[in-house]
């Protein structure tokens, strides 16, 4: 069995990581952390949880966390960086769910996230947790930086294209529909209920934290060529789902996309490339670990467009960090992850 | 591997089945048939399923049914009648979640659904599929009724007093707030979103189908006593969820109801006795088998109020037969059935 | 045009009183207060009311107020206490929205609001805001304690029964359905969408501020008898709505109570009593003023079932507190207050 | 008063053009029908409306009809050919509001609407209802086409910039997201609440049905010149509302873009530009017949994004047409359209 700690566990990602590793056939869950919360059992907060787990919150302790295989980190930006030192250090590996370690460039991070990096010299081990494009280096890494949401679901549809040179250093567009859960649990008036319900509208049009980390993968794809990408996202009333609608133009196109897209995603346990005129709606995943893809292509106007559908707090954050985890430890990549999104 | 038929698979029973059973360890579906769609992808009608089954939907054939060890029957009410007769002389047991087999009085019956009973033959031998008071018949019955939505909310909640004979054959009440689904997955008009989104309203206060069903539970577990109930179901604006508030006047009660509550359901895999003063919400059991209460007791009134929830599609439906076909087959009764409620 | 001030305009009733006062024709809308948002155009934080209104918000100030002919509070409970009797010394009348005023005994309302009540002097002129029953008190009234949400609902529905004296002084049940903007516009975790939509729960069942303030209403109409009443609230997944289900028993009735309902408010604009056999839904009066009834007996048992259905906004609270003001004031009772309920 | 018949009035834009009428102080609701509930109370369809019309549903008789001034087509497509033709020989004039005159091209329409075009004849004299373009032509127009949902937000955006001649004939792209009520009311599967909420998805991305009407329109403004357009709708999970963001490249823009939009709709009632950097939401405009719109210009990249919010069935389908009956009948514009939109 493979012993797990979680540091930061009253969020939604903290509870998204429960409910999936309570039911982990390889997994000990050993310790869960939360400075406010000291001393409560974690199915007082989450009653879903009650009769699946004993375990109280207790206060974050670097040797307690050592002592375990593997530390998921489910903490607010610039948490992480101090303490995944700390417990790396004293032996255990690291999953970290923030932005932290996410941004290859220090400089960069400071700038999008406003405060100072903590742990810069960590940067070159940590290892982007997307395991369609870096299964082999999560395999061995130390330190793994789980993608965010909107990443996820962005560069999946991008990625084949990319990789293949079909794309131009060109503009890309990626309008992104979010629902509110990406917002967190923190108490704010903007995703209350009687706020966010029955409504939807754009955020952060002037630039998004995002919008660097998915440059950034976009780019590797394209082999370092720098990428425009104008990405918009959407508050959407529901808790959970992102769907992205993604542009591009390719004139004169004579690849057949479908194929190449299920070609890519061939051996992807949780990337499905839907038939060819589908159009993938985000209930199909909720809950689920899977990203649903689909491809139109208009010929006459040579216009792309990628639907791509994820669970936020799924396949966008605490699913894929259990996939990672299961590649770390040479499990079955599904493990732990096998349940059917509920519909309806 | 129990080799499984579904009978019906198109509506939300029948999907939540699917749900539910292609994770199961010990089942191989064999079957699942729906005139309308014969021929159809199961994967196709429910793209939450696609990369885990291949099953077509078929025409109902008795012979095919019949060489499973176990068919569910998750049809509309009136069509298990005839076809569950076939199934079992075939050889197959029977889990029928529809209402055909529920009432013990066929003439009963016939006033509630307004059409002639089908199979008045087979009702001495069915079993009332409520684990937690019919445990041992379950284990070795040919055909299973499986409760309705409703009903099982509300007997769980009442039936530890009746059985302590602790109420008077007097006035119960059960307020009862049911999600949408439980309205089934046709086209109407009542139940599109902008019809049914952002309101509520009571239905049929003058009489509802799961009225001598409920009376007939609690009727037996008073040792026979006649039961007055008044039942009042509301529509309610969310997926899934039905929310039981109970009602009854106990003056001058001496004894410790958490206790008695706790004690009865102690060996219980799927009933939750919350602690005093709580106040469970249906999404601490959404996608989920279990059936959470919580006990108020108002000494100076007397008043007696009594909250149970589950997910009408789990413990209401679905997950019941599931449990069913456990104990009828020997299974873990939790087998397939181990889900933490997704939250949120 | 009558001068209309509103103390504390940032909740939801709040920003519903500049909604409907906007569009009277006979007010004048002369000054809106918050301290925290001192300065701010009104219609920066409600961008429904851009194009409706350049006001701003600014400092309370007994003098400004004073000068108004009618100041409205929309504050938290106990804010009101001090500021009102200031207003009115200065001369203008004044509207209570919040509890303040409510509860007739300040020793009750001490022990339900668990702090010292601040106006003892003012509560003998108080006059309840409920047109329905106290119409010509309001009339000449200095000091109006608009009626609360919850207990609106529920005294519109027993009080026919109650001033008839069909009710014995017996265990009255109101088992009351509450939309989420009933728990204001505060940040807080229990009122996120991602935490109550897609759910339901009950609350305070062991006792909620709203009991004392309907016991006291139906206890006037029983002509001063006392009352038993169990009152549940519950969190329903919606943003506007109150459905009250109420339960009484009056076995042998000879009395026609669909007419005894239709001519008891004949003559009110905002109480529908809907056709017997009806179930009204709360999205029948979204955003609108009306109160819907529908009366439902059980002659085999006795028991009565009444549904009530109000927008808590409005009818629940700054839609009634105009009907108050239009009352005051001489004007049509239905100025402003015109409005069809939205829907879909 | 001007004497007002609705044909077609028991769906979504019927009930709603009857929410406004019964209001709207120069309107004598003389008519409205419906083969189906001939003889049917309106506000028994429509609980929302009891107190307010005393009106019944009647088989549609030119007529009837004709001895109104105006008629309102709240019909589904292809409905409106034959009728609107006696209509207006027998003296009325008519706002239609389904799609049957949108399109100038007969030929595109019947390629596009799978049907003969019933009324060839009358397209010459048809004005496009847009009074942000038109409202010259409105005031003496016989024959009203009232724009779709879709095509009014898109429009309203693009449309400054085409009319200067800032976009060159390129790739502009709408990608849109609508209520469930612009499906209509009518009964299928697709938009039950169990279906369509807490989910997102795309349709249509091949060729949705207005999108000749938007390419017909922004061609216009932009003095007759193709317009290249792709335009993806999205089904969102809410009632009312169309939140299309507009994108568009415009390199090394020297025109203040905020300043163009404000002056382009200065004299407009019902479109509000909101301050630079801006986000509406769809519920700002719930209820209204107000186009909020937002712009953003990226100028690294030369990207313009757009935000345009309207309530699909006010400004998209009732509220608007209510406009044009204004404009056409010399009242004020905003006759029965100042509610503000219901928030929250």
């Amino acid at each position: 069995m493979i012993k797990v700690g979680i540091v930061g566990g009253t969020g939604y990602t903290g509870v998204e990581l429960l409910r999936i590793l309570v039911n982990h056939p390889d997994v000990s869950l050993e310790v869960i952390t939360s400075r406010s919360e000291d001393g409560l059992r974690v199915d007082e907060m989450f009653p879903n949880l009650r009769g699946h787990t004993d375990l109280k919150f207790s206060v974050p302790d670097a040797k307690t966390l050592g002592d375990c295989d593997v530390v998921f980190f489910a903490t607010p930006h610039g948490v992480a960086h101090a303490l995944a030192e700390e417990v790396l250090n004293a032996g255990a590996r690291v999953i970290d769910l923030s932005a932290d370690f996410r941004i290859a460039d220090a400089d960069e991070w400071e700038k999008w996230y406003k405060q100072p990096h903590g742990a810069r010299e960590l940067l070159p081990e940590a290892v982007y947790g997307l395991p369609e494009v870096n299964r082999e280096q999560i395999k061995t890494a130390r330190l793994i930086a789980v993608p965010g949401c909107y990443p996820t679901s962005v560069q999946l549809g991008f990625i084949p294209l990319l990789e293949k040179g079909l794309l131009e250093p060109q503009m890309l567009i990626a309008d992104c529909k979010s629902a509110v859960s990406g917002a967190g649990r923190g108490a704010s008036v903007g995703t209350l209920l009687c706020e966010s319900s029955e409504s939807m509208n754009a955020y952060a049009v002037a630039g998004h934290r995002h919008l660097p980390e998915i440059r950034q993968g976009l780019s590797r794809a394209a082999g370092g060529k720098a990428i425009e990408l104008t990405f918009v996202p959407h508050l959407t009333p529901m808790i959970r789902g992102i769907h992205s609608t993604l542009y591009a133009r390719i004139p004169n196109l004579d690849v057949d996309l479908q194929a190449l897209f299920e070609a890519r995603y061939a051996d992807e346990p949780f990337v499905d490339v839907m038939p060819a005129g589908s159009h993938p709606a985000t209930r199909s995943v909720k809950g689920s670990n899977t990203c649903r893809l689909a491809i139109h292509y208009h010929k006459d106007t040579g216009q792309l467009i990628i639907l791509s559908v994820i669970d936020n707090l799924v396949k966008g954050a605490s699913g894929q960090a259990v996939q990672n985890m299961n590649i770390m430890f040479g499990l079955d990549e599904d493990a732990g992850l096998r349940q059917v999104a509920l519909m309806p």
